[in-house]
């Protein structure tokens, strides 16, 4: 996605061990018309996959869940992280991990929003590990339901995530792929078919 | 707004302590057509005012933010929550108190993303003791912005923040008003002329 590649070489700062800051547009001021894009971008790539819902997870993958959510035309869910948990009867609750705070958080998502046989397209902004996607995947399995696939805004494809979640199965369609950040140069994997933007 | 007015009626669920659940549409699952409108009701509203940029505060702002950003045509800051905070040399901090959660959190903007002179649109989903609302403004004010108008989405008119916020000298848009929750039954402020939806 080509106006997506543009901003992060143009705003993208990269800080020290592997981490992209992405703030002037994605992760705390946000540009709402390459949001509006990155929803027609995953629609067009998962239109034929039958979603009924959309999921992502608080706070960054709401812009790009919503605008999503709105071109498949389908609600969107947003699963809440939360440091731990007393009553969990009527939520959905995995672990996730996140290398890059070195936390665990419980991430929940209410009973009353899954259905079983709904088709959940999965939406988040970055993909490093997969701890995210995976934990919302199996929180989709926990429903009853099936994950259509899984859309992420900006992969660091030199982290294991994206082969992770191919091995289990799912759908990984990225918008940008990042190769490496070594050296504070931002390098893009080239060696993929892109549809025109 | 009608549609508004008629999710609310039709899905809200009161709890007890003057608490309205709305996680169907705006808190935890979300309705995208309906926030789209969110959206271009507040541009409607605040057309006239010069905004520059739109703040709103995670998690559930966001998506009524976003789709108010899209239709103004500028970028959405959404500030971060959180517990508490070691660096703050590059980011306005205010401190807001949650009645609801009985908890004080610091609410954090990057000082790189509000320039002295902006016009700043504060978009929020409920309105209640206004202390987010008051957060958001005086972090506006620390950067030598201007609080272009505070666009809310339920506003609970039995709690004072809408008073307190009119009273500061801001102009307050909500776009339901909720007059009581008593006994389990939301009643609406209807003493308004209100536009058409």
């Amino acid at each position: 996605m080509e106006l997506l590649r543009h901003k992060v070489i143009s705003e993208g700062i990269v800080l020290g061990q592997g981490v992209l800051k992405v703030d002037s547009f994605l992760n705390h001021q946000m540009d709402p018309f390459l949001m509006r894009e990155v929803g027609r971008e995953f629609t067009r790539r998962f239109a034929g996959e039958g979603v009924t819902k959309v999921l992502t997870i608080e706070s960054s993958g709401i812009a790009p869940g919503i605008m999503t959510a709105l071109e498949l035309e389908v609600p969107l869910i947003f699963a809440r992280k939360q440091k731990s948990l007393t009553l969990t009867e009527d939520i959905f609750v995995e672990k996730v991990y996140s290398f890059t705070k070195k936390e665990s958080n419980e991430i929940t998502v209410s009973k009353k929003f899954i259905a079983p046989g709904e088709r959940v397209l999965i939406v988040d902004d970055f993909l490093a590990n997969g701890e995210a996607a995976f934990g919302l995947a199996r929180i989709v399995e926990q429903a009853g339901g099936t994950v259509a696939g899984i859309g992420i805004v900006i992969e660091k494809a030199f982290q294991p995530g994206n082969r992770l979640l191919k091995e289990a199965g799912y759908r990984v369609e990225s918008l940008v792929r990042i190769a490496s950040l070594d050296e504070g140069v931002i390098s893009f994997v080239e060696d993929e078919a892109e549809p025109a933007d």
